[in-house]
């Protein structure tokens, strides 16, 4: 299993509670492709929203995210952490 | 203290050792600004890092950052996380 975090665009004026909706979204079929989202992190002001995963690979969190109504193409693969 | 998340550019090849020393470098003033790090996650094949800390300010937060050697204008302030 690798580490990915991603960067989406665009949720500028989101509340804490959208934010857990379109959340909720991804964990209730993450388990199609092998993936746990473990936390993700807003700035409504900038619209930018972070998310920190493992799964087996870029694509499947990728296809997730998709799927669950907000595609990315910013997912990066976790080197090293600290 | 509020949250935030940064990140940076141009890590491109660095290893887990030279980012934990990248990372020492700011806990070893961050009290001058009352910051935080909390965790910093790598991707060396894109040069991303991507920052977590606590902070009176996003500009405590690029000080710190600025005199460790490691200036960023991506920083984010947290206004909802899951």
């Amino acid at each position: 299993m690798a580490r990915f975090m991603d960067v989406h665009d665009g949720f500028f004026g989101v509340s804490g509670e959208q934010l857990a909706e379109a959340h909720q979204r991804d964990l209730a079929i993450q388990d199609d492709e092998g993936v746990v989202y473990e936390q993700a992190w807003l700035d409504a002001e900038s619209g930018k929203v972070f998310c920190l995963a493992s799964g087996p690979s870029k694509e499947a969190v990728m296809r997730i995210h998709e799927r669950a109504g907000h595609p990315t193409p910013q997912v990066y693969l976790i080197t090293a952490e600290v």
